[in-house]
């Protein structure tokens, strides 16, 4: 069934009318009279629509989006290079995450900054609006940059549980920290998983880390690259928390 | 470290000459006197090696590699288009996968046979090569073709744990699947994930798959690319069998 986020969703019963990109959307989709759609307000509730003619919908009830997963997962990744980003922000919103939020780090090579990181953010912001809609999900992920690690660290060890992927590490399991959780947790609990670029972290970076609050973790010990450790966390992470099932 | 597949390990004390690919391999890495490298016998065992001068290796005791996960999860892949193939085959064997089998279905686009398919096989064969070596695996997946929907079916239900995905199944978990398991299992227990194409898997090959005893699962509420459930699921498989921790 398509999807459109917007702004506001209308009240059970009124006409709403898709306009600018939603309407492109709705157009290439040839969307007739008796359809179902919905609409969604991009922070977890969905309005059931039915097509009366043309981009004018009239609504049905509101209610909160099923795809949602129990968990509010923010993936930190370190500047990959070229299109990795790009993969990762597609893939990781499919799955489920939060937020994904970038940051330089010392072996990173690529490291936006400025108007051309403004570009990218919203080039990025995109890619996780439409994969998005193609996934059901009810939040579009916020993709933002974190301006240094210390940030990227302190933000993200907010978190309940906010976890450092290390291939270097043999010992502490995903497993444990997830874990280590409260069971039940108040609310929906919320992970932070951080990842390295293509050259991983520093031994320094990881004292930073471990210092800020971060569990260090093995990923098993297959070596895993920057783009593929972030979803293969999320994905583990949404399945241990039964997200998947 | 380095790592070389090679189709028959030294004795440990024996010298051993890098050839061929592994030759033009070692040059790019510049291996130097001293350094560790290991070989690989594809099959699980390892062979770690000093290098004695140039491509001369002296050799150590085997050991059975500690990269292996401890079950054989085979992919069974509808054939996908483009270099979607190619994404899924390299992630796949970082992230441990035994065999990755593509097949006809329904809503297939692409539908490569004879030559072109040898020749895609070849090509995606290599790939999976040189991901085991960059991961760390003990075993390069084998990349195959089955010739109909029927002997894909056929074939991937002689596994312990026989699965396929599909968007529209809401009840049945991966996790109530693999709860299915018997524990402990005698030796490697085997698993097989199907997934379809882009347009999915009609109601009619649903039906034929769980009469040949797949157990029809959900990958949870969100709908995932046909690029990215093999992958979600590999992962979900992995974590649950201890063999991410």
């Amino acid at each position: 069934m398509a999807r459109f986020f917007v702004d506001a969703l209308p009240a059970a019963g009124e006409r709403f009318v898709l306009t600018g990109e939603n309407a492109e959307h709705a157009k290439v989709l040839r969307l007739r009279p008796g359809e179902s759609v919905t609409l969604c307000d991009g922070a977890g509730t969905d309005c059931p629509c039915t097509v009366a003619e043309g981009l004018t919908l009239t609504a049905g009830p509101s209610l909160p989006c099923a795809a949602e997963p129990n968990a509010a997962v923010s993936l930190w990744l370190a500047f990959p290079k070229a299109d990795k980003a790009e993969h990762v922000i597609q893939k990781a919103t499919e799955l489920g995450a939060a937020e994904l939020v970038f940051f330089p780090s010392r072996y990173c090579v690529s490291r936006p900054e400025g108007k051309a990181l403004d570009k990218k953010l919203e080039r990025w912001q995109k890619i996780a609006r439409s994969a998005a809609e193609q996934s059901g999900r009810g939040v579009i992920p916020t993709v933002r940059a974190a301006a240094s690690f210390h940030d990227a660290l302190r933000q993200a060890a907010e978190a309940d549980l906010p976890i450092l992927f290390y291939e270097n590490e043999e010992q502490y399991s995903l497993r444990e920290a997830i874990g280590s959780l409260p069971v039940p947790c108040a609310g929906k609990v919320r992970i932070s998983l951080m990842t390295g670029a293509e050259g991983g972290f520093s031994a320094e970076e990881i004292t930073q880390a471990r210092n800020a609050g971060l569990r260090i973790c093995t990923l098993g010990p297959r070596i895993l690259r920057c783009e593929t450790a972030p979803l293969a966390g999320l994905t583990a992470v949404l399945y241990a928390l039964g997200a998947m099932d």
